[in-house]
Order: structure tokens, then C-alpha cells, then sequence
């Protein structure tokens, strides 16, 4: 047993330490040495973890997306509906240091999935997960009278996943629409025309 | 005169292969070996034009916003409004061969950009010209009656743009809204919701 803890510790350790320095010196600085060094393991141990550089990147952006979900799960607090789709956006857009640290993984995650069919079915799987969420929160909205769009809910599902991906790049990468504050009033304009 | 015009027709060969390069190879394909030999050019000749990989990636990027920018133009032909809107996020949109291909320059490029702030520059410059372009069809939409929804112009545009962002990314690396039907069904549920 306590060996099994150790394991699992650190597997922690490792997953945490790839993903704060991909997004903190890019995935060109997160090496296999740099991961090594900043969780003080031999190189040749953490092979056994990452076989090549997509198995890093694919790990970090697994642990962000996990990180994420956990969140909202845990804000959630039986809320449904509007109130837990806002919660899921504002856990999802880069509105604060975490999320946008998170958000300097998924960039060169989405990069790297261009050219590799494993990483592009992570990202499918977690977009079907999100995708089925949104309208759940939909259907539990319009239950609860607070959705009333003759928008079909796939479709409405559809044009919020679209937004948060985007916020992803304009965040980061635009000055203009990178404050916390544009996007949180581009998202409660979206929820508000919902009703 | 003609020695002019050999310049730029060979800098527009340049342009033309790096981003077709980058398009089908991937940015790590793009190199100034892999360049030179498409357009038949000498490597060091080639150094005049890019002096280092950022710059590669730049030239791709610019050249991909200004064919959008040059299909929207050309199929406007005096629409504007809705029309105008509607041309506009079909050409930015991944829903062709060609569009598709350009949103391979597009990934990389944003990754490149969190690391350098020229870059970043170039993207805020282009999202902000959309931005106005949408704002300035919004405004011509509700002069001709087709638009009047009571959000502000401006929160429509920031959700329109991070839309058409998002797409970048989903139409590539997710099978299941990656079909030019599941996208132009999205902007259209949206720009219908407008009036």
C-alpha cells in the first residue's frame, strides 16, 4: 500500500510540474531534463512516464482539463441550469492567473494535435464531454423557465464551445478582448439572450 | 520597371510556398531549406526575407488574413448588412479546402505568438480590423431593419469574433462539429437570433 501511494504521489508531482512549465517557458522549455530537475527525478525514470514530447503535452492539457471540470464540479453545489452554465463558463474562459496559465497549455496542445490523431481524440472526447454538459444545463434552463430561445440547444451548445475556445486565443493574445472583464460581458450577453 | 517586378513576383512565390509549406507540413516542415527548394531559390538568398523562424510564421499569417480579407472584398460587391456579415464569416470560417488549410497556418501561428510580442501585435491588429468590419455590418444591419437585437454592437462583435475563433480549432481537431454543415448551421442560428 504505501508504495501505491508513493506512485501515485508522484505521478502528482510529475503531472503538475509538466503542465506549470509549459505554461510558464512554452512547450519548447518544458524538456524532459527541465521536468526532471523540477520534481528532482532522473532523467531516465520519467521515460517510463513520457515516452515522447506528445505524451507531455497531452498529459498537461489532460490535467488542465480535469483541473477545470473539478472546479466546476466543486462550485456547483447541486446549482443547475443558468446558474451552473455560468459557473462552467466562468470556470472555462482565462479570466484569472490559473485559467490563463491553464490556457498557455492549449494553445500548444492544439498546435501539436494538428499533426497527431491520438491527441486530436483527446481533445473530441473533451469537447463531446463539454458539448453534452452545456445542454444539459439547457435542458435543466428551460425546465426551470429560464431558457426560452427557439435556438435549438445542440445548436446554442454549439456557438457557447465556439466562444470558449476563441476566448482562448483572443485572451492570450489580443490586448483588446483580454481582460476578464470583456469576457465575462460577451458571455452574460450571450446567457442573457437565451431567456 | 522589370527588375521591380521580378522582386515582387518572387516575393510573392516566397509567400505563397512558405504558407502552403506550413499548411501541409506542419511550421516544423517550414524550414528555409524546405522554402528555398519549392520556389528553386538559394537558401541564402532566402535569409533576406526571413531572418529567423518568427518571421516565417508572420509572413505566413499575414498573407492567410489578407486573402480573407481580399475573397471578402471581392464577393461583397456592394452587399452590406446582414449580406456583408454573412459573406464575411463564410470566407473566415474553415469550411473549405482552401480555409481549412489557412486555419493550419492559423494554430501554429498562436502558438508562436505567446512566446513573442511582434506576433501578438500582428494578431491584435487583425482581430481589431474584424472586429470594426463586424461592427460596421451590425451598424448598417439595424439602418436597413434586419438587425435589432438589444445587445450592443460591440458585445455582438466580441461574440462573433471569439466564434469565428473558436471554429479555428474545432473545425480541425474536432470530428464532431469539424463539418462545414454543424459550422454554418452555428452562424446562422446567430446571425438569425440578430434580428
Amino acid at each position: 500500500m504505501p508504495k501505491l501511494v508513493d506512485h501515485e504521489g508522484r505521478r502528482a508531482r510529475i503531472v503538475e510540474a509538466t503542465w506549470r512549465l509549459i505554461a510558464e517557458r512554452g512547450v519548447e522549455g518544458a524538456t524532459m531534463r527541465a521536468i526532471a530537475e523540477a520534481i528532482g527525478m532522473a532523467n531516465g525514470a520519467l521515460k517510463h512516464y513520457f515516452p515522447d514530447k506528445n505524451s507531455i503535452i497531452r498529459t498537461a492539457f489532460t490535467h488542465v482539463f480535469d483541473a477545470t471540470n473539478e472546479r466546476v464540479r466543486e462550485r456547483l453545489r447541486g446549482r443547475t441550469g443558468m446558474a451552473g452554465l455560468r459557473i462552467f463558463c466562468e470556470e472555462v474562459m482565462p479570466l484569472a492567473d490559473l485559467t490563463d496559465l491553464e490556457a498557455r497549455v492549449v494553445l500548444p496542445f492544439w498546435q501539436r494535435a494538428l499533426a497527431d490523431a491520438d491527441l486530436r481524440q483527446v481533445y473530441t472526447d473533451a469537447m463531446a464531454l463539454w458539448r453534452n454538459q452545456i445542454i444539459e444545463f439547457l435542458h435543466q434552463g428551460r425546465a426551470e423557465g429560464f431558457v426560452s430561445t427557439s435556438t435549438a440547444d445542440d445548436v446554442v451548445a454549439e456557438q457557447l464551445l465556439a466562444m470558449l475556445n476563441g476566448f482562448q486565443s483572443l485572451a492570450l493574445l489580443d490586448a483588446a478582448s483580454g481582460t476578464a472583464d470583456v469576457q465575462r460581458r460577451t458571455v452574460e450577453a450571450f446567457l442573457g439572450s437565451l431567456q
